[in-house]
């Protein structure tokens, strides 16, 4: 997952946006790293779901597989005794998140979670800007419109931002402020 | 994960044995999908880690992987806005629990979770009979003895014993009973 070439400009001023231009999964994973030494929050990346074909048992080597289809969201864990689940998409319009970002099985497993009173949202780079995006929000945008994109102003509007630091992105700065009634 | 091929006495009246001898994993993704299609949880056994050396990008296809590890326990999920996470341990031995079964990861991964307030605890095939066993309890064991091993009778006295039914392996009510001052 990479961040869309965009910034041709190269101001000395501007490296800020060279660092937001950082492969958002990594600096993902440096916030959960952060979390997990500083006993924050334990949070992980779920493995890649990978279909196994073929094994040489001898060297424990997998010879075949493929990549499946998630069906739930890249990342998981506990917050506050609270279940956390969050997915990271990368959009290159600066105007618009187009729903094809996310597969129907997800959007099944948000409604999922939240009927379970999980944590679940979004984590998304649109127009140089990290948002946490509420699955509850998401859901009821689905449900209200027939777009096939959310527009960057609803993002705005609903969404946190986030901000991206040497502890990697503050998603968790973001979730004490979009579920202050819950944390 | 097969079950120990302990029983070779086949009786009419021992039919229930042999269900028993059921993989366990199977029982447990079939409770799984039980609990999610009757939304009562939403847990999901998370895939197997795998270090991708070579892929066919044309096809899509791996061509070299290998088995990581795993550092955190196999299945997490959300149950009543609690975070759940318990891994699947089986042991051919009638007497007691080798805790070569566990990973030193695995423990401080099960210690981190506690610590977060989460649900966190083993199920333990031993003896013909499935035992939830509480994280709290496995950390204590293991602050308070050097055996390399938990006896039957300590499993006995502080698990809890669960049930294998048509919906699969009944661990839900087992966390009910569990964690009640929790759930």
């Amino acid at each position: 997952m990479k961040y869309p070439n965009k910034i041709n400009k190269v101001y000395k001023k501007e490296i800020n946006y060279s660092n937001r231009g950082m492969d958002l999964e990594n600096i993902i994973n440096e916030a959960c790293k952060y979390y997990l030494d500083n006993d924050i929050a334990v949070i992980y990346k779920k493995p890649t779901p990978i279909g196994i074909v073929e094994v040489d048992y001898e060297r424990m080597v997998i010879k075949k597989g493929y990549f499946k289809e998630p069906s739930t969201l890249d990342y998981n864990g506990v917050y506050k005794g609270k279940y956390i689940e969050f997915d990271a998409k990368v959009t290159k319009s600066t105007t618009s998140f187009p729903l094809s970002n996310i597969h129907p099985h997800q959007i099944k497993h948000i409604r999922n979670v939240i009927r379970h009173q999980g944590i679940v949202f979004l984590i998304i780079y649109i127009n140089n800007e990290y948002y946490l995006f509420k699955g509850e929000d998401l859901i009821s945008f689905l449900e209200n419109n027939d777009r096939k994109s959310i527009p960057l102003d609803v993002i705005e509007t609903l969404g946190t931002k986030l901000n991206y630091s040497l502890k990697g992105l503050e998603y968790i700065k973001g979730i004490d402020i979009a579920y202050k009634e819950l944390i």
